[in-house]
């Protein structure tokens, strides 16, 4: 059952005067349940709670940790149907899509639960000490990793599960030991309840403090400024635009305290196709990607928005094969009728761009809140001169650029903002050829991808989500797989402090027999 | 042979129109040398050269990084007599120190170039095919750590070796492969040059590129604000006061792209005494804080500047004991007529406050530029009321609370801004009585301290420095100690690369024979 209200803690509550609906894009119609956006009061109580909590949730074991992140992930899982049709309903995304992202999401929880119950992911290091050292004898020193406080986790518009109410952030916050505050994506509020709902029981099931999660409605900015702002939240996670992305970052910056922000934004993922590829392989690298810019209507952070090549005979023809591939994809939904609104103002901004040909834009009539996918080129020399081709059009949307020769490629790869990902497609050993083109794109990105399509990430130990500004805010952290957890501890030491008052991790026994650095040498050796 | 020019790379460079002098505080004159201040072209030229050195060096082995460290050491050991002398007479501190902490410095170069050698600091994690995985195939992935870019790096008053030019931050950013561009600290610029100049030889015998090190003088603000607005500094290394790390920060965050600030900033590092500590071990520990607190003529950011014990005949004495002997210990010089005219003045605005009593002011007449040191005590309210008196006054002035009782310690502790330190003085077992106190220190600080004081940094992988805002701009990184390294660094990911094209870190043959993350197994087998 949808209520519409605030979690604060294990409690409902209502008592905001705004209210707001979901939108279902395939049907074009609002959904039925009515949503109350949390009050000033709410948000409060909600950091307060979270507070309270913190104070004996940091000290919980990582077995009992991984206890609630199972429970939460079973939770989830026995929502069933009424979550994939409540999802389905404000996203207007299929099924498949709804049962995959859930799929993800529960192994995202699932895999930080064997991190923390493992143990070892606290980075303990010890130096024992040396009594008899001159000058100085040298103390006993040991460091572990331990949570930041209460963490303001966005759910992201595109990825109502994976990357929302309990996706990759709030996965890794929890494990952590950081209380969690959800500010709710106003597009998929349902969803985001029946999340919430999971936790909470999860969370009593478990045993863990009132107040590790909360979930508050929000319709507009106010709610995530004043959690931002709160003196009590110790860091925030976002995912989305670089727009919202900045202004929490420069509001999280102007606090008296400032605080580390993630934010995970733009991105157009450049793909370079060196010559050869193109020669050998331009029809089949050319239906690869009509699939990758359509895919989920081209609303990922990792969609190819920018193709680069040296301009040749084969890359004109690659351009017109493209072009016949995409259009020849039946269009699809986007998630609201605000994401298509935007789609289609920054298509046409793009397209009103000077010396910019369209080689590609669906012209049949579509069903209202689908999108037209659209491809364009430019030459090299525009490109670099007009830094508005080189904005996200977030949606179905590529711009193939023409460069005279290596050097301008490497110019315009050079001349790139951040980026998540770079791609680049290869005939064999032929990149071997371009070490320059390698290191620049390695300078803007995250990832960089051989022969395949940005989209798709994996959630595994190796995957980068992230890279610099302002494809993210702190280009030292990922967001996906284990290591993000990183973002929400910070490294603390002991010095000669007691063997029975430390934590497990740093005993001599090594109850916990993790893997520690231990004068120098990795080990689980007791001490 | 001090130049007074600035080091653009390898050429000695003198354009700017701006000169100061250092000054020898014992003997209250200016030192003879006249520095440069770099001017704006000078400025740019530095960041342009880090630019171009850094698409080398980025890519350079760690063997060849630990070349470069190691020679560093050696040319600053070279320097010899010269760097001593220089380094007193622009310190007022004694030679002993000057030695110890030249020890100091060359110790961290070589572990840091120990570290890169051995090269399992870059955490490299693979995550091999899965081909015939349902749905999706699963690519192979391989994530290390690369270099951020150029690095500016501030060098700190109080420790012109140690923690300036070639210091803790300057050897991590080298070793992380990050071009360094040093903003030399006024005081100490000679000290500065001469280090530099170890640097640049270091440079050349070790075949590094032009601009992985320029030194550029300063003697206010513009040059240092200059090069963190440059849009090719990628990251800021600062040790110093609360106002200049916090006007630092604030420039990196209103850039285009928002830069890491790594800021080691004020502390007065609470010392809690329990009970029975101050019943049995009174004059012992009074003893042993009248010389921390004095240690250095409290020019340390580890400096003890406040100390809480709950209320009683016990405290009294303490407070008693500790005046006593702290006016027996000789005054020492300070840095600068600037530190100890801002000691004077800050000590007098706390001193004026409304309920604070001075145990302890040394009467006697000093030598100029020699400071007198000061104990004053407070009860547990007016420090909860007076925010004044939580503010560093940096210099051998301590500050004891003398709390209600257990709950208003707890309170007062937990109020407290963030600290580098916390200390706890304990009868035994006695600390485990309080571990409400323990539990709100420990989330107030970067380390805890067990019956010792926090003055004396090991510098070891188990220690952090570094804490909570304001001690620290940023508490998920340490300052000192190889895990320092991870500041200058970010994760970045190989999807299906070519294994002959792939560092040496990631390929199949583990050609570094490191310790990897191999399909979730810590493992230096080959693949």
């Amino acid at each position: 059952m949808i209520t519409g209200k605030n979690y604060l803690g294990n409690q409902l509550s209502a008592k905001g005067s705004i209210t707001y609906k979901t939108f279902n894009p395939q049907l074009n119609i609002e959904n039925e349940s009515v949503f109350i956006e949390a009050n000033s009061e709410e948000i409060n109580q909600a950091v307060t709670i979270a507070t309270s909590a913190f104070k004996s949730f940091r000290n919980i074991s990582g077995k009992r940790k991984a206890e609630f992140l199972n429970a939460i992930a079973d939770e989830i899982l026995a929502l069933d149907d009424k979550l994939i049709t409540t999802y389905c309903s404000e996203t207007g995304l299929p099924e498949g899509r709804a049962r995959g992202e859930r799929g993800r999401t529960i192994g995202q929880l699932r895999s930080f639960a064997n991190l923390v119950e493992e143990g070892s992911w606290v980075e303990a290091t010890i130096d024992t000490s040396q009594p008899k050292r001159k000058p100085q004898p040298k103390p006993d020193i040991r460091k572990m990793n331990i949570p930041l406080g209460p963490v303001v986790v966005f759910g992201a518009s595109n990825f109502p599960l994976a990357y929302s109410t309990a996706g990759g952030d709030t996965a890794a916050a929890l494990a952590a030991g950081c209380p969690v505050i959800i500010k709710s994506h106003p597009m998929h509020a349902g969803t985001g309840e029946l999340v919430a709902s999971a936790i909470v029981k999860a969370a009593e099931k478990t045993g863990m403090p009132n107040g590790v999660f909360s979930n508050l409605n929000s319709s507009g900015i106010e709610v995530g400024q004043q959690l931002v702002s709160h003196p009590e939240v110790k860091a925030v996670g976002f995912t989305g635009s670089i727009h919202g992305g900045r202004a929490l970052l420069d509001l999280a910056a102007k606090r008296d305290e400032p605080i580390p922000v993630f934010a995970e934004m733009g991105s157009i993922n450049p793909v370079v196709i060196l010559p050869n590829a193109l020669q050998n392989r331009n029809e089949s690298i050319a239906k690869t990607y009509a699939s990758s810019i359509t895919l989920g209507t081209g609303q990922f952070c990792t969609n190819p928005g920018l193709i680069l090549g040296i301009k040749s005979k084969s890359l004109a023809d690659f351009i017109q094969n493209l072009s016949d591939e995409i259009v020849k994809i039946e269009p699809s939904c986007m998630l609201h009728p605000n994401i298509i609104g935007a789609y289609e103002t920054n298509k046409q901004h793009a397209l009103a761009q000077t010396n910019l040909s369209v080689t590609a834009d669906y012209g049949r009539n579509v069903q209202t809140n689908y999108a037209k996918q659209a491809i364009t080129t430019v030459e090299g020399k525009t490109f670099l001169e007009n830094s508005t081709l080189h904005q996200e059009v977030f949606g179905p949307f590529s711009l193939v650029v023409q460069c005279e020769n290596e050097n301008q490629l490497e110019q315009i790869i050079s001349q790139l903002e951040g980026q998540l990902t770079g791609t680049v497609i290869s005939d064999g050993n032929e990149v071997a050829d371009y070490p320059k083109i390698i290191s620049a794109l390695q300078n803007r990105v995250g990832r960089i991808i051989f022969n395949g399509v940005p989209t798709g990430v994996e959630v595994c130990p190796s995957m980068v989500h992230g890279g610099p500004y302002p494809s993210s805010t702190d280009s030292r952290f990922t967001a996906v797989g284990i290591h993000s957890i990183k973002r929400w501890v910070r490294p603390f030491s002991y010095q000669q402090w007691p063997n029975t008052l430390l934590p497990d991790e740093l005993k001599n026994e090594n109850p916990l027999d993790i893997s520690r650095l231990v004068n120098g040498e990795q080990t689980s050796a007791q001490i």
